[in-house]
């Protein structure tokens, strides 16, 4: 879909906020829009991540609570939850869309139960599926899936996490004892952070770099038995406890170290690559680049199913925090005889109310991702450009959900006072166990260059093939290698933008248009300005080219930033033409406004400096957001109903109706008090009663005061 | 000292930043000026502190936690280090400052401690000691310097935190017997959140409505035996635990209530209000706000105190993620033998460096504000003026500072990897703990709107006795009372600030004056239209003005937000008077060039929108800022090392040089199997020889292909 941009039009006269306080939203329907295509795998999952089995115990010793997760998963097994993306003859459906569904809601149960049964079905059951063979499945996953064989994915190492092409670990094939033996040289060799690799890992996919003839294949994954029935390590292999995380004290991470361990040539999970009896390497893609971007790009359910955690993690905190809100009364504005509720001030409305908006719109953003995923482990649509868009769109939605996740999280802790720090109310909790989901299945910061990077070679295929410094090494090399295309998700602007022209948006900020251009001209433009600069790179020596690049490295993270909101804001635009009620499509088109214009706001400099928007305009943003909170306001309840989650999910007292309770016996007592006349008079009262006296005394009109009983 | 906006002129070529790259830091000079006055007690704090009997021990149950806090309290009174602000009469030495000095640095041993410690000293005891008189010192101080009384500070209950004066205890005297009988008359009157209130706390200061004779004077402290020896409540007396909370669970956090429980009327703390036996109430201050506002400020003690741990927190994380970062390297980019450095990523320096000179700016707004305390408590400068100066910097200074830490510890965290996240790390455990600091001694919101009561009624008298909704009745009422001055700590400008004509700062962005003059404006234009906005709530209802004030609330934070910022904007240029080695001054100026810099950058839209800067001028801030990182970063080590914190407080093994090692290890295994001649030979670079070799050939140039072995 080509992006324009509009001609300048005649800018109308003001127009307000449509006063139809009447509207009121559908939570049913709404309700049912957001549980999405697998709604009924996510109300099944959701009843079950409500049971007590699944719940997080609060204050356990990181010891206790590993026992509790390692049993929670054989709970999942009994319970038929974790079968859904693997093939029939397994004992699955083939569903890959509906799985990353119904495992994403278990956050809500315990965050280390969600991570850690992805850890052994999402990434050592997927390893096995994706990268290996039929011999491969037959052996290994009847017992992955009934746990008895709980696996490790071994990729990350102490010394590389990010760059996965240069990890340390080696697998060297050996012709002699058709073997490859596996090595971990040096200390930063040590796969680190590996769930289940402290204790319950009896397994491993361990990726290493595959050498067989003298020649470095680069990273495969192979198969390597870690421990024995009895939990001892086999031979040559070692490890450690990674002790205490800031959260996620479920999991069992470790640290595996690798001595010359022998393992069957046909260990090696041989999808993509394969070693012959004379140490032969045989692949189906050709290019290095490619191969091992594919084989990556098997594994990119995690990301998927992050994304999903961390929006059901921030929907969960803001349904208890806009019901406390709701609730919660403090000082005397208004009246002197009832405080304020805290959600009719402004600035707690301006706190709650965007976040509001950005998770419906990560919600929405995450279902078209969730739908993408499906369509191409389904194999409909599984290109190559296809799983490239997968994994572009994975890269832009997580970063944002997961630090949406965060954000929203303290936000509600703070916005609830002491209440909120009670481990009881969740929010401290949920934010120690999700802090590592910007960090794990893809650094944030290096997806967002990834995404950078193929926004640039979308751009202009100037930067095919260039081999630019840091950005080249770890993005999508494979896009740097095709021809260019246009077909991918987001289409830039074929006009080149002018940067210095005077174009202002004409139409409402209000309006969908508005909003669209001025969203889309800010990744088109910012993209075509990087463009121009780092072409620039094309002829230079590599440390010349990576100096180019690190000098705007930042703005590079900042456009694909802003590229991603511009996706999200797309996603809740979509999902608004999916509403059929009308009251509920008003207040959700109004939410959307609010995103969106926030979005603008939070980057209304840019706007300004080239000449987006006017001062003037842009003046009138803050008054319009501050309408838009008090409109939507009245429906922030239904709003945060409509996520579907219950008591069985919120488990928080502030989310219980306690506060409500709290005030009317309050409120019960202190009219009681007045209506029997004993009350005490306030000091303050007098005073103001005997200066009133004193003055009508002094004025010659006298008035008998009367001191209250 | 009166602000006044400079005259516009010629704009000046583009001075670019001296490039002295032989500027150096002379970190022993720079880290004398940050530990301030009291620098020899924060040096004999930081050596306590780092003793293993005063640090966290992770992944203890609360339970096991809250003795071993305990057990520490008795370590520190064995130390001698809780006497300095307390009495010589009772072993103290009258040091205020000095006192604050000292206990805020056991944050870095464990926060816990530090918080526990405050309870009993900084609140209970600086309870009983500024508002009780000789007797309640001579009865009690004793056994509360030498924890045979632990004692709690029951001020917040379930249902009022911010609204202090609204709490709804009570303590009604009855001359019958002599005594006041303290009830908690319903569930939310309950004391909550309070420290040593569930196990350890044999006594309390309990706040309460003081009743007698039929008039309630308001809140007052009164002195309450809660327990016997053996832990069992005294009579009338009940309570909760709190349970686990987000951190800080070296704490018995709990709840208290009063079922007619009666004390001596000589347990009311009697500086302020006293109760005769007949029940007749005296107070040396006449007006109930005025008194107290004057308790409540006896008690800016421990909002102080935060403020400082909050920057200690803040050094210690940079130290950290900094020190890591100059090691730990990702990616090839300049070079394909050794990878990037971190800390020489654009990115990485934008997200470290602004927090670091954030960091330091807080750190010398807190010295002054520690200065001003202790200006305050010593009696040197103790005016109701100097008092409310104090009360409104410590409002400005706290919130910034709190949030700022936890800033700083997530992005650090983030920083560094999955290595960040693990607990011995500190990173995520500092942010648990210190999530709270936000909250209590007083909501961070709730502060700075009493900072924007406290500017707008500097502005313009007519503020003065306005009752207007919601901000005046938590505010320091007392301005409300008293005559305009403009001694305070910001005189705003006299001249209306004109918003709407084109002032552009003509001198480059670079200079102090510059950044004085924009930071400056940008405080008292809008304090000047939010006067003139609000100025109409004085004829209003209460309702009217409360709905008045609410429609701007959001940016009355804002402003006060903004005033804050130039408070510590000015700190850190003050303290660069101070420093005499030109290397470091030179240094330590493009840091505070980065901080203010950053600052406008963040709010560059209300600069843009108001004619402070042209779309040209702000253009060029994002390269200035960067080009600044460039200049600082390699002085970032020098500059965290003046922090002064050693090995025993940071106790983090991402400080302390493995990283370096694991490198140095992997690079010799490296440069061994290179050397060796046996090392793999890439397929990515054989292809490129078959390539390179297939060209050749075509050419008609013949070359003899050598695999490598």
């Amino acid at each position: 879909m080509t992006q324009t941009i509009s001609t300048p039009q005649q800018i109308p006269a003001t127009v307000d906020i449509t006063d139809n306080d009447q509207a009121t939203v559908d939570t049913a329907e709404l309700g049912e829009l957001l549980l999405g295509r697998w709604a009924d795998i996510r109300r099944t999952a959701r009843e079950l991540a409500g049971r007590p089995e699944l719940h997080k115990i609060e204050g356990l010793t990181h010891h206790d609570h590993r026992l509790r997760c390692s049993d929670q998963l054989h709970y999942l097994v009994e319970n038929k939850a974790v079968h859904r993306a693997f093939p029939a003859a397994f004992g699955g459906d083939d569903n890959h869309g509906g799985n990353v569904a119904g495992f994403e809601e278990l956050v809500i149960g315990d965050p280390s139960v969600q991570i850690k049964a992805g850890v052994q079905w999402g990434l050592f059951g997927s390893a096995v599926l994706h990268l290996g063979t039929d011999k491969h499945h037959e052996a290994w996953l009847p017992g992955i899936l009934s746990l008895e064989i709980p696996g490790c994915f071994a990729m990350t190492e102490t010394g590389h996490g990010s760059d996965v092409a240069s990890i340390a670990t080696t697998a060297t094939f050996d012709p002699a004892t058709d073997e490859f033996v596996i090595d971990t040289p040096f200390r930063a060799a040590w796969k680190d952070y590996i769930g289940n690799g402290a204790i319950d890992g009896r397994a491993a996919v361990v990726f290493a770099q595959l050498i067989t003839n003298g020649v470095n294949h680069g990273v495969h994954g192979l198969y390597v038995e870690l421990r024995e029935a009895d939990g001892s390590f086999k031979p040559g292999v070692g490890g450690e406890d990674d002790g205490i995380k800031g959260g996620l004290n479920g999991i069992d991470n470790g640290r595996l170290h690798f001595d010359g361990v022998r393992v069957p040539r046909t260990n090696l999970l041989n999808r993509y690559g394969d070693v012959a009896a004379d140490g032969t390497y045989t692949s189906p893609i050709a290019s290095p680049g490619r191969r091992f971007f594919t084989m990556l790009g098997t594994l990119v359910q995690g990301r998927v199913s992050l994304d999903g955690a961390a929006v059901a993690a921030s929907k969960l905190a803001l349904t208890a925090a806009i019901t406390y809100s709701t609730q919660r009364r403090q000082f005397n504005g208004s009246s002197n005889l009832t405080e304020e509720v805290l959600m009719d001030y402004q600035r707690h409305q301006r706190r709650l109310l965007p976040r509001l908006a950005a998770t419906y719109a990560a919600s929405f953003a995450h279902e078209e991702l969730l739908e993408k995923f499906d369509d191409v482990f389904s194999g409909r649509h599984d290109t190559d450009e296809d799983r490239q868009d997968l994994e572009t769109l994975a890269a832009a939605l997580k970063p944002l959900s997961t630090w949406l996740a965060l954000d929203t999280l303290q936000e509600s802790r703070e916005a609830t006072g002491g209440q909120g720090f009670l481990i009881e109310n969740r929010f401290a909790s949920l934010r120690a166990d999700l802090d590592v989901y910007v960090t794990f299945e893809g650094d944030n910061t290096i997806l967002l260059q990834l995404v950078a990077k193929r926004l640039l070679t979308d751009y202009a295929k100037e930067f095919k093939g260039v081999d630019f410094g840091v950005l080249a090494r770890y993005a999508v090399s494979q896009a740097a290698e095709k021809t260019l295309h246009r077909s991918g998700l987001r289409r830039v602007a074929q006009t080149v933008v002018d940067s210095g022209s005077e174009r202002k948006s004409a139409k409402a900020l209000r309006d969908e248009d508005t909003q669209r251009e001025l969203l889309s001209d800010r990744v088109q433009s910012r993209v075509a300005e990087l463009a121009a600069v780092l072409r620039g790179a094309k002829g230079m020596s590599q440390e010349k080219s990576a100096a180019l690049f690190n000098e705007h490295q930042n703005e590079l993270i900042e456009v694909a930033h802003a590229h991603a909101e511009l996706l999200q804001w797309e996603a809740f635009s979509r999902a608004l033409q999916q509403i059929q009620d009308p009251g509920t499509k008003e207040v959700m088109t109004r939410l959307r406004d609010l995103f969106g214009l926030c979005l603008i706001e939070k980057d209304l400099a840019w706007f300004l400096m080239n000449g987006r928007l006017s001062s003037q305009r842009a003046r009138t943003l803050d008054g319009y957001i501050n309408r838009l909170l008090t409109k939507i306001r009245p429906h922030a309840l239904d709003l945060v109903e409509a996520f579907g989650y219950g008591p069985e999910h919120l488990r928080s007292a502030v989310a219980g109706g306690a506060e409500q309770e709290r005030q009317e016996e309050a409120a019960a007592y202190v009219r009681r008090r007045r209506a029997s006349g004993d009350a005490p008079i306030d000091e303050k009262t007098l005073l103001a009663r005997s200066a009133q006296d004193k003055k009508a005394r002094k004025t010659g009109k006298t008035q008998a005061s009367s001191a209250a009983k």
